[in-house]
């Protein structure tokens, strides 16, 4: 059912608008070109509007956030709003400054945000709960696991519904819900964690999958989970002795380059609750 | 005869100032490195002349321009321009906001600018067409083909001698021009498009050569242009099963930093119109 | 007797937080996360202080130095200092432009700096000696040799006395002292000046190993000195035909992820003077 919405990226070739940190920006790109969308990033008040304006998508990342990339923000985001192209926030480390904590705020209030992407900690924090993450990663406690999953689910169906947005949580377990209808995905490898800005990159992904499939956004987003996931399975696959974290980050990629529609059918693992 | 002036980067290694974007920030550097260049970036007004005065030349790319880096460029510009360094320009993404071109035309009109490089979208947006191009690639419209060269010739030779630079148009056939002359590019894989800042890569790897060859800027930039795509093809033909393309972007540079002149000279295919 | 200290960056997994330039924030970032540490970047004056807060360790590069990002480094650096952290100062290029010089004095005097990492070129200008270096490398006479190594172990030491902190300088020979003892470090290839960022990634680096081991700042920075030096080695012995200074790249950081306590301390060469 998934592989569908990677097709019509592919076919459609979404132009996707990202404002985003440093240090993901270059992965980011070629993984919106392996996936057959265009990346374009712009975060200069004055330059942003008019970029979303040419685009089809936008992702809204808030790692390494300036002062000034908050007013692009809001501007490429009222721009995207206006056409009805969809916004991804990606609330990177939220719980661990206030500046980052009041703009996640000011967007989701000021903007028609699509989907929210994060971990469970970044997700806990901007519901107001305490946990704040190791740094940029989920916290310890803050994992999705089966004692907790359907906690969890409803942790996801409730914020989904407060925000009028799909809502994905990835981790061990992923979990990708709106209000009513949850997908609980089982694709992915522990140790993409070990390559810097893999969520930075599923969530450009996963806006270039809703701005192809703006009728479906739930599924759109889901399947842009499982795309991700499945590219580090295979990527994992490819290993060789000797490599490591960087061998993997260029391998994810290109798997996702290398897949098409059939083989994220057969190897999208989920269920939904 | 283009040989020579690859050599000539190797064994002058021109220090070269990039005043460029984060996309492609690290795989410039490489690039440069890889073609036996030493590149330097800062962007910071305070920072900017000083820097530029310790270098050989210099590389103005506006993809993902940001307002303090104007002055920068310009006080850039200018301590090149005194010492009579090279300096390019890459208008990435000219066409899509009123602020690139403003800026783009800024800069032409205060700094001698000795080459600019940019997709046949970007180029025309520069000279006044409408075309706008697609994000920040060249639009389907704007591709230089057979059935269009002569007159895309005639184009590129008339923009040389309104800026009094050369021209450097990519894209699936290259083209590099002043008044006069023209050199007619076949080098080049399609896939290129599909790596992120390559545009980017090849226009500071110009400057590179702009800087080691100041007496013959025309070669000079179409040398780095023959590189650049013989690069391209060189990495493609080391292409693996699984590759995609971050491994491509890896085996580029990759190609660049194993090629010596006689490569270079037998690879480069090329006429002179 | 080095090993220890990287086991321990494994076991205590340190936060590090950068406030880095942009070409070398991907590599640092999976450096880190290959180490065992974890990265977090943030240089925005109103983040840098909350998020160093929630840190082990700080690592202040001045490559592609903001204005902004000046108090970003102030503000971040009393965090740290006042939580008991090691900070670690990389003055990239800071013979080359007053802005850099300026701003590293002003984070001498202000902040209680653990260790400085630089090439000789830049830790003789910081010493108030002319050189500059050759744009961010080091200059060619000021390359540590044989011949000269007395003369510059004397000059580590002093430099080390009188900021109190440890001097690392890294080139052909790698030395890495406090006011009494100097180790002199043979580890590392000269290709690895050929691949961007390898300084900057090492300096976050030290600061993991800072973070994780705080009671022996000599050895750790040296540890960590070795152990890119050893990385730089076995990646080289991994080359293929065909692969360039991008293959190395991501081979070094692969080596990292691949070491483990044994190896660096049967693979470290060092003496102490």
């Amino acid at each position: 059912m998934l592989g569908v919405f990677l097709e019509r990226v592919r076919t459609r070739a979404p132009i996707v608008h990202c404002i985003t940190n440093c240090v993901s920006a270059n992965d980011t790109a070629n993984l919106l070109l392996a996936a057959g969308a265009s990346p374009i990033l712009a975060d200069e008040p004055c330059d942003a509007a008019e970029v979303s304006a040419h685009c089809d998508g936008l992702c809204l990342n808030l790692g390494m956030l300036k002062q000034y990339a908050v007013e692009s923000m809001l501007n490429a985001g009222h721009a995207a709003a206006q056409r009805c192209h969809p916004v991804l926030l990606d609330p990177v480390g939220v719980g661990i400054s206030s500046f980052r904590m009041e703009t996640a705020r000011r967007l989701l209030s000021h903007l028609p945000i699509t989907a929210i992407r994060g971990n469970l900690s970044e997700l806990r924090a901007l519901s107001g709960f305490s946990s704040v993450g190791r740094g940029v990663d989920a916290d310890f406690c803050d994992t999705v696991c089966e004692d907790t999953l359907a906690q969890t689910i409803s942790f996801v169906k409730g914020l989904a519904r407060k925000h009028g947005a799909v809502i994905a949580v990835t981790g061990a377990i992923d979990l990708v819900g709106n209000a009513d209808r949850c997908f609980v995905i089982r694709n992915g490898r522990p140790e993409m964690r070990l390559v810097t800005g893999t969520g930075c990159q599923l969530s450009a992904l996963a806006a270039a999958f809703l701005a192809a499939n703006p009728d479906s956004t739930l599924e759109a987003v889901a399947a842009a989970v499982c795309a991700m996931g499945l590219a580090g399975e295979i990527a994992f696959s490819r290993m060789q002795p000797g490599d490591g974290n960087t061998a993997y980050r260029s391998r994810i990629i290109d798997s996702i380059y290398n897949m098409d529609a059939q083989t994220l059918e057969r190897g999208s693992r989920y269920e939904i609750r």
